[in-house]
C-alpha cells in the first residue's frame, strides 16, 4: 500500500530539485530571462505532469531517475502555456500560483521571451542523450515526438486557439471536449506516453497508459472548471469566477455542477479500469485518478 | 561553376514545396492557427537558413533530400520570432515580407499562438524519423539539440532579450556584438552545423562549418543594419529607419556606416577562409557569404 500524499511530495521534491538544477545550467545573462523563467517555474506548482511521467515509468517498470528530465521538460511546456495564456491578449490574467503572473512581475515583452525560452529550453533538455544515459536514443526521439505532436496545433496550442475563439460565442458539449481533451488532455496524454516510451513499454502497455490518461485528462479539466466556480482563490492561488467573467465554455457553465462531477466520476472509473493489465503496478496511477477527482468535493 | 543566384531559386523552390507539403499535414482546425502560421510561413522570404542547411550538407557530402526537414524547421522558428517580435510588446512592427505582421493581419493573441507553434511544429518535424529515413537517429538527435541550444536562451532568444533592455539605453560595441552574435548568429550556426552533423561531418568539418558561420553570421546582421538606415522598404519588404527610431543599438549607429561596412566584408573574408580545407566543395558557401556582403552595396 502506498501513501498517494508521501508519494507525490516525494516525486514533487525530487523533481523540483531537478529542475533548479536544470535551471543553473542556463546562462545567467541576460537576467530578466533567466529570472522570470525561474520565477514562473518554481512559482510552487503541483508537479501533477512530472509525476504522471514518472509514475508511468514505474508502472512500466522504469525508473524515476531515467526519466527526469522529460518529467522536468514537459512542466516547462506546461509553465510556458501559462505565462502565454495569461497575458493581456489573451486571458489578462494577474495572479497565478498565488503570485503576481510573469507580465505583471516583469514585463509582458520579457514573459513573451520568457515563455519562448521555457518551450526551447524544454527541447533543449529532452534531446541531451547525456541527461539520459540508460535511454535508447530511439527511445528519447520517439518520447520527443510524441510531446512535440501533443502540444502543437493538434493538441494544447489548438485547444487553447479554440478557447478563445469561441469565448463569448457559446458553444456545445462537443466543442468544449474538443477544447478540454486539446487544452489540457493532450499535455497528460504526453506526459504518460513519454513514461512508458522511455521505460520501453510494449505496445499494449502504451494503449492502456493512453486509454488511462485520455479519461483522467478530461475529467482533470471538467474538475478544473468546477473550482473554477466553487474553489476559494486562496487555496487555489489563482483568481477564481474567472471562466464565468470571460464567458469561458465549461461544463459546469453547460450542464451544472452535479451532472459535471457525475461525468468527471464516470471518465475516471472508466481511466481506473483501463490500468487492469498493469495488476499491482497500476495502484500509484489508479491513486492520482482518485486524487483528481477528490479535488472537486 | 555555379551560378548562385539559380542555386539560391532552385533551393528555395524546392525549400517552398517542402514546407507547403508540411502544412497540408497540419490541422486545419482551428482555421486561424493554420492560416496564421501558413501565412507568416509563405510570406515569401529568402530562405537564407534553409539554404544554408542545404548548402553545409552538400559541402560535406550529404544530399539535400536528406536534411529538408531541418531545413524546413529553422525556417519555421525563424518565422515563429519574427512574429513574436513584431508584436506590440516589443518591436511594435506593421510590416514584415511586404506584408501585413501576423498580429495586424490576424490577432494579437493568434498572433502569439501562431508563434508557439510554429516553434512547436519545428521540433516535431526534427524528431520525425520517418522524414529522414537516410539520417541516423543519432545524429537527427545531436542536431536537433544543436538547434535548441542555439535558438533558446543561450541563443535567439538572449540576444533578443539583450536587444529590448539596451533599447534607448545605449551600449558598446561588445554589448552589440553580444547582441548580434546571439540573436541572429546562432540561428545562422545553427543552420550550417545541422547541415554537417545531418551529413555525418567530421569534428574537423564541423569546427571549419563553425567559424564560417559565426563570421558571416555577424556579418549578415551588420548588412541588416546598414540595409535598415539605407535600404528601400519597398525592396525590403519592411519599414526602414525603424532601429533609429526604436533608438537600437547598430554598428552604423556606433560606428558610422563606412566602418560597418568595412567590419563585415572583414567577416566575410576570414568566413571564406575557413572554407579551405573544403577545396572546391566549399565554393557555394563562398558564393552565399559573398552575397550576404553585396546586399549592403
Amino acid at each position: 500500500m502506498i501513501n498517494i500524499k508521501d508519494y507525490f511530495n516525494a516525486n514533487r521534491e525530487a523533481v523540483n530539485i531537478y529542475i533548479e538544477g536544470l535551471l543553473k545550467n542556463i546562462d545567467q545573462y541576460p537576467n530578466d530571462l533567466h529570472d522570470s523563467m525561474s520565477y514562473s517555474l518554481m512559482a510552487g506548482g503541483k508537479r501533477l505532469r512530472p509525476i504522471l511521467v514518472i509514475a508511468s515509468a514505474e508502472t512500466v517498470g522504469g525508473v524515476r531517475e531515467n526519466v527526469l528530465p522529460f518529467a522536468a521538460a514537459i512542466e516547462m511546456i506546461h509553465t510556458y502555456t501559462l505565462i502565454h495564456d495569461d497575458l493581456p491578449a489573451i486571458d489578462d490574467d494577474e495572479l497565478r500560483r498565488g503570485k503576481p503572473t510573469c507580465h505583471k512581475e516583469f514585463s509582458e515583452a520579457t514573459a513573451i521571451l520568457a515563455g519562448d525560452a521555457l518551450l526551447t529550453y524544454a527541447f533543449e533538455v529532452m534531446s541531451n542523450l547525456s541527461l539520459m544515459p540508460n535511454c535508447s536514443p530511439d527511445n528519447v526521439i520517439k518520447a520527443l515526438n510524441e510531446v512535440a505532436k501533443r502540444v502543437g496545433v493538434s493538441g494544447t496550442i489548438g485547444g487553447q486557439m479554440a478557447d478563445i475563439l469561441y469565448e463569448g460565442v457559446g458553444g456545445t458539449i462537443p466543442l468544449l471536449e474538443y477544447i478540454h481533451t486539446h487544452k489540457t488532455g493532450e499535455m497528460i496524454l504526453a506526459s504518460v506516453l513519454a513514461g512508458g516510451i522511455l521505460s520501453g513499454a510494449t505496445d499494449e502497455e502504451l494503449a492502456a497508459l493512453s486509454a488511462y490518461a485520455k479519461n483522467i485528462g478530461l475529467a482533470f479539466q471538467i474538475v478544473d472548471d468546477i473550482l473554477d466556480v466553487e474553489g476559494d482563490s486562496k487555496v487555489m492561488g489563482k483568481n477564481t469566477g474567472i471562466d464565468a467573467k470571460n464567458n469561458k465554455l465549461t461544463y459546469p457553465g453547460l450542464l451544472g455542477i452535479a451532472e459535471s462531477r457525475h461525468i468527471a466520476s464516470h471518465l475516471i472509473d472508466t481511466g481506473i479500469k483501463s490500468l487492469a493489465i498493469f495488476g499491482e503496478r497500476g495502484e500509484v496511477l489508479k491513486d492520482t485518478a482518485e486524487y483528481i477527482i477528490a479535488r472537486s468535493f
